[in-house]
C-alpha cells in the first residue's frame, strides 16, 4: 500500500469571467503555490482559449509540481454544469451554445476536470478554507455586477436535479418589480441587489432629491463605489439606495432561510464593500420576515477570503471535494 | 449471520394533526396491516395522549407482528424536529413550549422513535411509495388548511442546520401582502395558497361581483370546496379566485426551482381537488418567471398518495429512511 502524501499534491483551479480567467496552483491546504490571468474575451473558440490557457499553465506545473502531475483541475464559469461538464448558454462568455469545456480541458491538461458556477466553486473555496470552516449548512451570496449563490446542504454543494440549481440572483423578490436588463424578467434579486441594481437605483432616487451629492456625477459614472463614497461623506440619500438595497436582500434572505434553514449567510463581493450600509439594514429585514422559529439564530457575515484569491481557491475545491 | 427478512418487519406511523391523530402499522413494501385515529386534543399533556395511543396500538403490534415487535416508530407533526424528537411552540397543538416528544414515545414502545413535520413525512411517503419513486430531487408542497413542504435533494430530505428546514409556506410571496391570520407576516404563501386563504380571497372577490355565484352563500360557509363547486358550474368569479391562487403559487413555485433545481413539484392535499382551476395557471406563472435553463423542466404533478393513507405511509418512512 502507497501512501498519499496530501500535503504534496497540487489542483488547477481556473475561474472563468466575462472579461478575465484567473488560475492557480493549489495545495490541499488552500496555499496559492503559484497564479496568473489571462483574458477571457479574446479568444474566438474555447479550444483557442484552452490552447492558450495550457501555453501559460504547463511551464508552472512543471516548475511547482516536480515530476508528479497535478490531481486535477477544477473550473467555476458561468452557467457551467456540473453533471455535464458543459458551459450551457452563458450571456456573458464569448462561444455560444453548449460547449463540452471540462472534456477539452481534460484532453489539454491529461488530468480530471470538474466543473461548476462560480459561486458554487466559491462556496466550497469558503467552507474549505473561509469563514464557512466547519459549517455543513450555509449559503453564499454573490454580490457584485451580477448576484450569483452555492447553497450547502448537510455539508454538500445543492446541485439539483440538473446541476443548476442554486440561481438565487434570479429569484423574485418583487412581483411585478424593475425589469432585469438581460432576463427581461420582472423584480429579481440581482435587479435591486447587484452593483448594477444599486447604480440603477441611485440613478432614480438622486432624481428626486436634487440637493444629493450623487448628483454631482455624470449618468455613466455613478456606480455602487461612488455611492459608497457619497453614503461615507453623509449623503442621506447614497445611504437610503444602500438601505433599500438592503431591504429587498433582506426580504430575499428570509425567503431563502425559510427554505434550507442555513447555520449562517455568507455575503461576498465588491458590494460588500458597502459595510453596515448594506449589512444593517440586510439583517433588520431578514430577521423581520422570519418566522419565529428562524429569528436570532442565522449568523449574516462577510466572506473571509480576499476577493482576487477566492475564486480560484473556490475553483480548486471541486478537486478535493468528496 | 442471521439474514433479516424485510418483508416482516413492520414500522408504526403516527400521524399528528392539530385535532386527529392517524397511525397505522406499515411494512417495508408500504402495505398498511392495520390503521386507526384518535383525537388529539383531548388530551391535556403529552404524556396522557402517548398512553393512550399505546393503549390503542400495543394489541395491534401483539397481533400483527407475532413475538417480534416493531422495528421504530416514525412521527409526523407540526413543528416536530428531527435532530432533537422535539415537537417545538407548535401553534395548532394543545401542548405548548418544547416537548421531548420522541423519548416519551421511544420509552412507552420500546422501540426508537424519528420524528420530523408532516410535510417532510409526507414527501418521503412519496418518495418510497408514491409519485416520486426514484426521484432524488424534488419538492412536495402541501396545500391544506395551511401551506406544507418536504424538499427532497439528492435523495435526502432537507433538514437544515437546526432541522427546520422546508418552511415554504411562510416564504413571503408578496411583500407588503395579505396579512397572515396566525403568523402576522404579510404577503406569505400561505396566506393565499392554502384553503384557508383560498376563502379569503373569494370572500373578497364576491364583493366586487355581486352577480357571482359565490354571493349565494353566507359568509361562514365559504370554503374552498365551495369555490370549486362555483367553479365547475361556470361562475367566472370563483375561477378567477383559483386563477388569482394559481399565479401566486406558480410564482412561488418558480423561486423555489431556482433554488433546488427539482427535477418535480409535487402538489398534495385537499386544495388540489380543484385540479386543472389550479394546476393551468400555476404551471403558467411558474414557468413565466423561471430562468430560460430552467424552463419546461420541471414536472409539477399532483401526489398520488391517498390523501388518508400518506400521512401515515409518510412517517413510517422516517423508519426505513438511511
Amino acid at each position: 500500500m502507497s501512501v498519499i502524501d496530501l500535503s504534496k499534491q497540487v489542483a488547477l483551479g481556473i475561474d472563468i469571467g466575462g472579461t478575465n480567467t484567473k488560475f492557480g496552483l493549489v495545495n490541499h491546504r488552500g496555499d496559492i503555490l503559484v497564479k496568473g490571468s489571462l483574458p477571457t474575451d479574446e479568444y474566438e473558440t474555447p479550444e483557442a482559449f484552452i490552447d492558450e490557457l495550457h501555453r501559460n499553465i504547463q511551464p508552472l506545473i512543471d516548475e511547482h509540481c516536480g515530476k508528479n502531475s497535478i490531481v486535477g483541475v477544477g473550473v467555476g464559469a458561468p452557467n457551467a454544469n456540473y453533471y455535464r461538464g458543459t458551459i450551457e448558454q452563458a450571456p456573458n462568455l464569448p462561444w455560444k451554445g453548449v460547449i463540452q469545456f471540462g472534456d477539452l480541458v481534460s484532453q489539454k491538461f491529461g488530468a480530471p476536470c470538474k466543473m461548476t458556477n462560480d459561486a458554487n466553486a466559491a462556496a466550497l473555496g469558503e467552507m474549505m478554507y473561509g469563514a464557512a470552516r466547519g459549517m455543513k449548512d450555509f449559503i453564499m451570496i454573490t454580490l457584485g455586477t451580477g448576484v450569483g449563490s452555492g447553497i450547502i446542504s448537510g455539508g454538500s454543494l445543492i446541485y439539483g436535479h440538473d446541476g443548476f440549481a442554486g440561481e438565487l440572483g434570479h429569484t423574485i423578490v418583487k412581483p411585478g418589480g424593475r425589469k432585469h436588463w438581460s432576463t427581461d424578467s420582472e423584480g429579481s434579486l440581482e435587479a435591486y441587489a447587484s452593483a448594477t441594481g444599486i447604480a440603477i437605483t441611485a440613478k432614480k432616487m438622486r432624481v428626486e432629491f436634487p440637493d444629493s451629492m450623487l448628483n454631482e456625477y455624470g449618468e455613466d459614472k455613478i456606480d455602487s463605489k461612488i455611492v459608497f463614497d457619497c453614503a461615507q461623506k453623509g449623503d442621506p440619500v447614497a445611504i437610503e439606495v444602500f438601505r433599500y438595497t438592503g431591504q429587498k436582500l433582506g426580504e430575499a434572505l428570509a425567503n431563502f432561510v425559510m427554505f434550507s434553514s442555513p447555520e449562517a449567510i455568507l455575503l461576498f463581493g465588491g458590494v460588500i464593500k458597502a459595510g453596515d450600509f448594506i449589512l444593517k439594514p440586510t439583517k433588520l429585514h431578514m430577521e423581520r420576515n422570519l418566522l419565529p422559529i428562524f429569528r436570532n439564530k442565522v449568523k449574516l457575515v462577510f466572506s473571509e477570503l480576499d476577493e482576487a484569491d477566492a475564486a480560484i481557491l473556490g475553483a480548486s475545491a471541486l478537486v478535493w471535494e468528496k
